[in-house]
């Protein structure tokens, strides 16, 4: 029996403490963009630390601005790779909380038809995921006593609030995280059987528009069509937004947008049955966006602009008829290329105050930016990784794109001067960001088992 | 001394216990669309039904479907005029909280640089406007014994919800309710030294529209531009409702719209010093709305459409890169001439549906539907009740129209082919549907004066 043999033998036979240990995890609240949740970022923050520390690793939570980095160094394989790891352990706000069928933060293994699920906000996003490498760590020390190669762990907690602290703590603390490159667990599988390298990611933008307009609520009966209704000045910038055939009009957007090559393409062409599933597993049977495009094209090669929130005036129950003093949407771009998320940024505000009457406000909150991101698909541990999985799933990883954003990849990239690998095990109905988030059980136990092999294979030179 | 300064003499003198029983119905928080305030709609009723009963009236709170109406009578004046008086007990909701200066709920008199105010949600809709009538009533009683002529009161519990208990009610009770004319009171005066009887007013339609488009919310990384987003598609419904010129789209909308005789619309521009002083007390400074009409015009005799409330995706602190599931909008429509409610909201629904994506579903929620009112300007209790203002005040009473509307007026031309007089002693700036409203002591004082002489004047044969 070889070490790895030993080591998968662990790792299926310690599943359900492996669980145990997840759920504590999700059981703290830590929504990071919430004020309000503060505290249980940093017991998530302290938990882990804990964890890692039991297990042999020199680990503590740094102080940011924002929410605590937890950094943990295992580095006792001389003359072996040093990797670094990434994962977050903030998760989303779990509104509306009407919807989940179990509170969110109480998780649950439920039998679903598909086999089991562990249910719960973070389940997937990115608790599960980061304890999985957690977890194959632990039962290679358990089976060796010592990991196959030099390990650096970086698990952040502002990952779904737009990163404020992370450029500053990369660059301040460059010479401890530097490694040969990054392994970072926040992706998917193709599918539930169907291993996944991801290659390339969008960019995104995060904006807040504010528009104000008279300085208080009026009666609209009073006032009605004679003072500006700030509810229609913002409907008709989001409006103006895209043209007939679903392209943005903002000015210069599609600067440094490349138009994915044919053979690409083609090869996309072929995954084509997946299309009709995409629509219908979300109720939907239209495919909206830009005319032309395919939907793999659309969610992984093109730039897009999409309202994820808006509010104004009287939205409770029943009816009041007021106009409102302001209104508010939080608009978010996804950038492919070299596509510049400040010129972006800028568009965005340029072509709102262009469309703005003369006695309106607007004001503007920016909420993240990060370029898009190509990986170097020669790159060795890649192929190495690749084999790995081939080993756990039978079959061949598919190299792929996607559609959300990653921007820890492009500021290892530009401050570590570091490539990253994308292996993660989530599928795309985990409802990430959505009420009733799970992670399948096969993808956390398998997961667990390919980055056991992984970091086999990464040892080897 | 005659028996009317006798009355003036006792309005004068009762002013501080006036404001303190006006206080202890302001601090019963009655809003009527807000279900978890149905208790305080009964208090209120049932507050206003003790009072009146105490100054002789015979009176009840009659149970409707939803809030309870107060009907009471004090016909003890054989061949005199019989009046029906109008207002409504029920208060617009107070969010956002925070923009209020005093809770809403705690009445106050405060000193303003214009004179005494009384503040507080419902002191001036219409909490405040309807004692100036019981207490003018009241102090008639106390000093003569009686009221010059025969009064049935009627106060609604659902004016700020769409009255959806009224005409049933009426119905119900045309006999009890019938009577030569209405006096109601919950319009405005012209300035703060100018009485004002109110003889045109628009109609309302409210609608509340739900467009839906996946299950379930989405990662808009993993499905942004591919999946539909129907804030996207609501903000393109809104934004289509009013062309360039500030005129609404719907088909049919303008039919029975009379233009304004071009006689009143001179008259109106002799009153144009108003227009700036409108908007810059707003905080504006630039007109919205139809091109070529003033703001007279615009919100006395035109059709309007307001987006009264929008509400979708993720609204709270921070930011979500959700595309939500669902999104809403409250929309309302003023009416003229004889525009019909149930045609415009027929056509504002048909405009949705046309711009809806094939696999998304719009649902509506209709919230009240009126026609415009225009009163006789020949009725001789106009004449009478202008020559009580006059004297009180020192000037004639303007005539004008009204941009809001009053449902209950409509209702009883058609139900109880009973005419209205119209005469209130609101502020434009008396904030009401809004924070901080308040009633000017003068209003509320010299209101009460006016109907007491109003009560004498109608009583005259």
């Amino acid at each position: 029996m070889t070490a790895l043999d030993g080591v998968l033998k662990r790792v299926d036979g310690n599943l359900d403490q492996a669980i145990r240990r997840l759920f504590d995890l999700v059981r703290i609240p830590s929504i990071s963009t919430d004020p309000a949740h503060a505290a249980d970022c940093v017991r998530a923050a302290d938990w882990l630390v804990a964890d890692l520390k039991g297990m042999g690793f020199e680990a503590r939570a740094a102080a940011t601005a924002g929410h605590p980095m937890v950094v943990a160094h295992h580095c006792r394989a001389p003359g072996k790779p040093h990797v670094l790891f990434y994962g977050h352990y903030d998760v989303q706000p779990v509104d509306p909380l009407h919807l989940w069928k179990r509170p969110p933060f109480e998780p649950a293994v439920i039998e679903a038809g598909t086999g089991r699920q562990l249910t719960g906000r973070g389940t997937s996003d990115d608790k599960g995921q980061l304890m999985t490498f957690v977890e194959a760590a632990r039962m290679w020390i358990a089976e060796t006593g010592s990991l196959p190669l030099n390990v650096t762990i970086l698990f952040e907690g502002e990952e779904e609030s737009g990163s404020p602290s992370l450029v500053p703590f990369l660059r301040k603390h460059r010479k401890e995280l530097k490694a040969e490159y990054a392994l970072v667990c926040d992706t998917g599988m193709w599918d539930r059987n169907s291993p996944c390298i991801t290659t390339a990611l969008r960019g995104l933008v995060g904006e807040e528009v504010t528009i104000r307009a008279a300085n208080r609520d009026l009666h609209s009966g009073m006032y009605g069509s004679a003072a500006r209704n700030p509810i229609h000045v913002l409907a008709d910038i989001l409006a103006s937004l895209h043209d007939a055939k679903g392209r943005l009009t903002l000015p210069g957007f599609y600067k440094g947008e490349p138009e994915t090559p044919k053979a690409v393409l083609a090869q996309w062409k072929k995954l084509k049955g997946q299309e009709r599933k995409f629509l219908t597993d979300i109720g939907l049977s239209v495919a909206a966006g830009e005319k032309g495009r395919s939907l793999l094209e659309m969610t992984w090669a093109r730039p897009t602009a999409e309202v994820n929130g808006i509010s104004g005036g009287y939205t409770g129950d029943g009816f009041k008829t007021v106009i409102a003093s302001e209104a508010k949407a939080k608009v978010s771009f996804r950038l492919v290329g070299t596509q510049d998320p400040d010129a972006v940024r800028a568009s965005f505000r340029a072509h709102v105050k262009k469309r703005l009457p003369r006695d309106c406000k607007a004001t503007f909150a920016p909420h993240g930016g990060s370029p898009a991101i190509r990986l170097d698909p020669k790159m060795p541990a890649l192929a190495k990784a690749a084999g790995a999985l081939k080993d756990e799933w039978g079959k061949a990883a598919t190299l792929t794109a996607m559609g959300g954003s990653i921007p820890v990849v492009g500021y290892f990239q530009s401050v570590l001067a570091m490539q990253s690998l994308l292996v993660g095990f989530g599928l795309d109905d985990d409802r990430i960001h959505s009420p009733n988030e799970k992670y399948e059980l096969a993808s956390f136990h398998r997961g667990t088992r390919s980055w056991a092999r992984i970091l086999q294979a990464l040892a080897k030179s």
